[in-house]
């Protein structure tokens, strides 16, 4: 059993486990580890065959288990974990051996791990996995960062245990250092974003329409089968048919409507801001979990407050228009996310194609979507687009859609249904195809209180004026 | 010459010297200091009289003319450079000093900095200073946190030097470590979100009311003799009469829609995040400053999308409802910050008052605004208040705005005006008012792919389904 396995995880969750199997399934021994017995036992009995499959929980056996070099990946909880993980490996590694961190871990960290084990000839690569634990197992979608030259012994394994778009896997080497995880990052603010804007047509069409679960199943399911097409949207209209395994009726309106988060939306929420990207489709989901989550205060102001009651809608037409908001809605999130991309890709030299990382989300992923088929190609098309809403290919999405985008953000502001996801892709919609906006007056008054100085329109310079009050 | 000054000034630009010519002004002796012989000598020739105002650039005689303990005031730039004078400083004080670090410093640097000089028994402040170059020299608000014991050696100087609102000085301690800073830029967060405000509906009354800039002058001078009271309306009422200096017709015109920013809103909306506290009209106030730089990108995008035509108004009825929407987005962006500051007392340990902080920006800063006596009220009858939208006082302002917001958000939508931090107060409203969101689906969702587990609205506990697809 030495220098045998060709593949090593570390961390035997739910995720990780999965993810072995799989390996297992496309021809490639490997070998798991971790510090507790059960679930090395339950892999290796769920596994089969140990030759195939096998599991330790001593770091000592599961290196020299692995052929060299080694490649191990780590499928344990971001943070300090991943940095233990790491130092209790290394005295039994050799130069030229490969980790990889699957987990969500902050881009900086990753970073920092890389320069640390570069010192000690170890590869390291971010690779955030997307797809959940069904994902794991049947075939996630795989973003790794790190050394172009160590990722060809990786390649063979992540292409053939990723998901498949028409045949092609759905991983790619994305660029050095950190480049892995930051690109996992804003697929998370993206599904936020996606996440938040499902959930607010959810109460719009339930509160304006009046539609039972089972119309929301059916509505759901039908836009499922269109252009609106993705995995969110499918699980969406699934989640609408459960029945309460506790008692009678649905399962979703048994469901506290306080959102939790583990924090990679609100990174990149705070890491465009920091670029100085908006993101505002993203923030605005990062917010409403937070207010979700201040359910007592919301009980107190519900009293407090009254409300519209909503004017009553056709609910064909309703339906109709939601589907259309709700794609026009889309798009602009993935326009924000793909923008804070090209912009990180400078800033930290990650070398990024955006048109390659659209492909790989086209299946695997939390955020696959029929969409994505097309953003690969307006960025296949011109690599260098600045953002998805000036690609000739987008144009009649957008112009066909924004019109009922535009009636719904109305009709919820008038009838006291909060659309802040919806919202916010109007106004940035608006905002970023105006010529003219009124930021002049923002640098006027910069300038009248803090001397901060302005542009003209007419003249090149900086300019201060000494106001008259 | 020696120990006689009482207060020293060190970074004589426009806020430092502004500043101590103030400090002089109310009876104190002031000794100021920097590198520029220039700066220096301009002091000294706009002081008249070296006994009450003096300045060198030599920094062994800067420290030797204060009075112990001393009592010295840093108006540098953030960053770095805080740092070097500070080293710089350090070799010429005596134990007991005070160091005062008048800019917008983050406010974790501060609490580096205390840290630090606290060893070497060194009294270190964190007071953000606000009201601009005239303010300084006038009047600011003064927000000082670091040790209560030290701050009575500085008191009666900020007390004196500070606006008065009603006689009341509006200065107070705030409150241990780097309160001060941490509650300025608190403070500049909400100015971002007023001035994103008032610039929107500059916005909306120029392109739905066809206002001229003499009717916005008017327009602004009648809402800031009522209930929008404020320093923000004020400068702008006065902004839009501004004659061009270098060419005919009004200077507000000429000026690049791009506005720039100096991280001071960014921070508060990445801090907010981190605390877990919405504050969405910041957020896009923040968001609105970047869309506003991407001007080659808005132009070609508005070449490729049309815009719908706004449908005419009665003028009169416009600049009423936008007086009220205004006033009420105003009320949020304050509601927002002051939740802010709330939250980050407990996580901090600022042990803050909000009813005194409130009570100190009704004079000198820029948000300083009518609205202020108000809040403090609020503060003052109840120093837990959760949300000012909680506040009895607050409900029928509240009420009595809300509907014109909704009106005028949905012509923005309907009409192309993007209107993001009018919306975003709307719909975090909207949000913070319901005690039923839809954010149960996001729970399910969440459950569905990645196991997340969920509470239930009838029992006590965290389930977790396995989902039928």
């Amino acid at each position: 059993m030495v220098n045998t396995y060709d593949f090593g995880l570390v961390g035997l969750g739910v995720m990780g486990r999965n993810f072995i199997l799989n390996v297992a399934d496309n021809g490639f021994t490997a070998f798991g580890n971790d510090l507790d017995e059960e679930k090395v036992n339950a892999l290796i009995e769920e596994g089969g065959n140990e030759e195939k499959v096998n599991a330790t929980s001593s770091v000592a056996t599961f290196a020299q288990g692995l052929s060299t070099p080694r490649k191990i990946m780590l499928l344990v909880p971001a943070g300090k974990v991943v940095d233990i993980v790491i130092d209790n490996l290394l005295p039994h590694l050799d130069k030229g051996d490969i980790i990889i961190d699957g987990g969500n871990s902050f881009f900086t960290d990753t970073d920092r791990r890389e320069a640390y084990l570069q010192e000690k000839g170890i590869n390291f690569f971010g690779a955030g996995v997307s797809g959940g634990a069904k994902g794991a197992r049947k075939g996630p979608s795989i973003m790794p960062g790190g050394s172009r030259d160590a990722y060809q012994h990786v390649k063979p394994i992540f292409e053939a245990v990723s998901a498949k778009y028409k045949g092609e896997p759905c991983v790619a080497y994305l660029g050095p250092k950190s480049a892995g995880n930051y690109v996992k990052m804003v697929h998370n603010g993206i599904e936020y974003g996606l996440m938040q804007l499902t959930s607010e047509i959810y109460d719009l069409l339930k509160k304006a329409g009046d539609l039972t679960n089972e119309e929301l199943h059916r509505t759901y399911a039908s836009w499922n089968a269109g252009r609106l097409q993705s995995f969110l949207v499918e699980i969406t209209s699934e989640i609408f048919e459960q029945k309460d395994d506790l008692g009678d009726g649905h399962l979703v309106d048994k469901i506290l409507d306080k959102a939790k988060q583990k924090g990679t939306g609100k990174w990149t929420s705070q890491n465009a801001m920091d670029l100085g990207i908006p993101v505002p489709t993203i923030d605005v989901a990062v917010s409403m979990r937070e207010i979700s989550a201040l359910k007592e205060e919301r009980v107190k102001a519900d009293e407090l407050y009254g409300r519209p009651i909503p004017e009553s809608v056709v609910k064909k037409t309703l339906v109709n228009k939601a589907e259309s908001a709700l794609y026009f809605a889309f798009i602009i999130t993935y326009a924000q996310g793909m923008h804070q991309l090209a912009d990180a890709s400078k800033e930290y030299g990650y070398e990024l194609e955006l048109g390659e990382i659209a492909k790989i989300w086209r299946a695997g992923c939390i955020i696959r979507a029929a969409l994505l088929a097309d953003i690969t190609q307006a960025f296949k098309a011109d690599a260098g687009l600045q953002n998805l809403l000036l690609s000739p290919s987008f144009l009649d999405k957008v112009q066909e859609t924004v019109g009922a985008t535009r009636e719904l953000v109305a009709y919820g502001a008038t009838n006291g249904i909060p659309l802040p996801g919806l919202s916010n892709a109007l106004t940035y919609f608006d905002a970023y195809t105006s010529s003219r906006l009124p930021l002049n007056l923002i640098q006027a008054q910069r300038d009248y209180f803090g001397s901060h100085t302005y542009e003209r329109l007419d003249k090149e310079g900086i300019f201060h004026t000494e106001w008259e009050d």
